[in-house]
């Protein structure tokens, strides 16, 4: 029997990335190409012709994730889903999402010219909205899929124009008017999701398959320290309740309290807000954000709990407030389809390892109600949300490789 | 011959501050009168008007300063000035520059009540635009006054409506038709400036009077730490460029340098910008000012010139850059004109010390070119450029006292 992974053409991967990257092209090369944007739809209208071509028949559900499927030979037989997304962030890449799309059509097509009948259906699906810059709610497409409950709330959300997402998904549908419509939350068989790492460990280790076990759990804080704004040149030290300062000494002491020798702990203050952030003004106040991932709900919950308590002690003289704003938890991938993938790659004799993912993906929903599993592909210096996100077109057909190959042993 | 202090008069100079401060008063108990504003019309108005009522004739030079006039007994001999400014920070409180114009005018008051004949005349000077909130040159009216090559500069500044100095200053004139021309920098035989503190050393070593005998020099930074941005969720620790963790360890080793036991040293972190200031995204840039302040300029030069050796060297992994923007040279107040003052108290048996200014004063500018001293009174909590800025009606009094004796002592 032939291999799916043989008719994998990089060639042709590569330039679909390419052609893809036209929508929403930004002048630094990178991609700005929003959830139900024109751009979005363009990027749609794309890869549905690509897969009508193939003969492969398009759908869209009610928050407007598409699905393009390849029939089994039993039709009653839950399918074998993979992909991604098509949209970006405001300055985004021209891989992150689009390459699990990407990917997925890349294997379907292979499977086809391989010949290789399967007995599951294979759908390639893009999920709406992933990554939740226009529409505030990442992974907007998969929760809804995972637990339609949540449709009403995510149609009625707006972008800072005002444009309700029902109403950017009425556009959708009229420029695709081919899709025919697909309910929320059918039986999946399983789900590989593959998609650049986003982070620099394959690259380091110079290994060419990551196979994700794990997804980190997260806890976020909002942390807001007050002083008292003074005169820069009249106020002794002694006497200042400096809110820089005290947020300075915070932040030293969660460094100390988040250090991992291990280096598997995500710590990161991104948000940093000083007011009145004037030269000649002693600070009277800071907000800053934690975002802290680990891969762990005992080590998340052990220095998560920790917070508040240090915050309170390194605030003086200042005051302090501690809020936890979301706390998401730790996702394990095992079982079956990790393992068909893992096989995939010992078969062809790919470098892989085991990998955490620090970012949210939409398999992480999908997870909460199939089996699900992601491959990862290296990304030049780990960069990923900026213009100069890179990949290889070699690596990228690896991926495209291992996805074929556990594809055909997933829907066999 | 009667004393001139004996006839300040504590409620009359106490209501001459309520109601200066209807003029931009702000729903918080503060002021906005920004400099040539409709407001500072106003107060400018009022003062006119009240001077006049005293016999006092009013003038105004090319850049806006007002001086009203008490005249000597001699003509031909230099006058003695007083004052400060009637603008204040757009956030600004009750007293903050309105203090000295009211308790030179409250003296001069009392001067004349006490039937007391000076030589030299009494001026009454408010300098236009002190804070540089509008137009961001703060003193611009005394230093125009000082060194009138900065004229033609100045009336070409704009506000950030694009207004000029120059057509603001037009309507000010027309709006003040009896103010007579007066040319810039005449000779003047001293000058004393009464203020608030703007600092808590009176208030927390119970002093009712301090005699300014230096201002602060200061030196300005301008740093920049360039790091990179990356996913919170996927960088690990080690191959992170964290330009605000980089900042915090700079800003840690800059605590080091400056801190001083004495707490002479004023160093300040006032402006801190992290970018992009997102909460899942490792911050790739910050940029944060230096404010560093010493009435010695062995220490100015000292500390300020290991600014950029200490951030070369906490910045790594990121990059950094040192930019001074400003240095002000220290200045000292000795001779005759503080010697004045302090001698007023004595008599007066009000409680006094020396003290430095942090804060930069229109009378700095004066003193390049005549003799000058400065009265300061407490406020409360040391608070100022903030509306709950306050001072008691007894302080303020004590301090037009010993302004009125000082003048008299200078101009017989």
């Amino acid at each position: 029997m032939n291999k799916a992974s043989d008719f994998v053409d990089e060639k042709r991967l590569w330039r679909r990335h390419v052609e893809m990257a036209r929508f929403g092209a930004t002048p630094r090369g990178g991609v700005n190409r929003q959830a139900l944007s024109r751009e979005d739809i363009d990027a749609r209208a794309l890869l549905l012709n690509w897969s009508n071509a193939l003969g492969l028949r398009g759908a869209m559900d009610d928050i407007g994730n598409m699905f393009l499927r390849h029939p089994g030979t039993d039709p009653s037989a839950a399918p074998v889903l993979s992909g991604s997304h098509l949209d970006s962030q405001p300055t985004g890449g021209r891989f992150d999402g689009v390459y699990g799309v990407l990917a997925a059509l890349e294997a379907v097509q292979a499977v086809k010219e391989a010949g290789i009948e399967t007995r599951r259906s294979l759908e390639i699906v893009n999920w709406t909205n992933e990554e939740g810059s226009r529409f505030e709610q990442g992974c907007m497409g998969s929760q809804v899929w995972a637990d339609p409950r949540k449709l009403e709330k995510m149609l009625a959300l707006t972008d800072s124009q005002g444009v309700m997402v029902a109403d950017a998904l009425r556009e959708v549908r009229q420029s695709l008017p081919k899709l025919e419509p697909r309910p929320l939350t059918f039986p999946v068989h399983a789900l590989i999701e593959a998609h650049i790492e986003q982070g620099p460990v394959l690259e380091m280790t110079g290994t060419t398959i990551g196979i994700v076990t794990a997804m980190h759990g997260s806890r976020r804080f909002s942390i807001e320290v007050e002083g008292e704004e003074a005169h820069a040149g009249t106020m002794p030290a002694a006497a200042r309740k400096d809110a820089l300062f005290a947020a300075i000494d915070i932040v030293n002491a969660l460094r100390k309290l988040f250090h991992d020798p291990r280096d598997v702990v995500r710590f990161t203050v991104g948000r940093f807000e000083v007011s009145p952030n004037a030269l000649a003004v002693v600070p009277g106040r800071v907000l800053f954000t934690i975002d802290f991932r680990h891969p762990e709900e005992r080590v998340l919950t052990e220095l998560g709990d920790q917070v508040e308590a240090i915050c309170g002690q390194w605030a003086a003289p200042c005051d302090v407030t501690v809020k936890e704003t979301r706390r998401a938890a730790c996702k394990t991938f095992e079982g079956f389809v990790p393992e068909a993938i893992a096989r995939a790659a010992i078969d062809l004799n790919i470098p892989h390892m085991p990998i955490h993912s620090g970012a949210g993906h939409d398999a992480r929903y999908v997870l909460d109600r199939y089996p699900a599993g992601m491959i990862f592909v290296p990304c030049e210096k780990g960069i990923s949300h900026k213009e100069n996100e890179n990949a290889t077109p070699s690596d990228l057909a690896a991926g495209a490789r291992v996805l074929a190959d556990a594809l055909v042993a997933l829907s066999s």
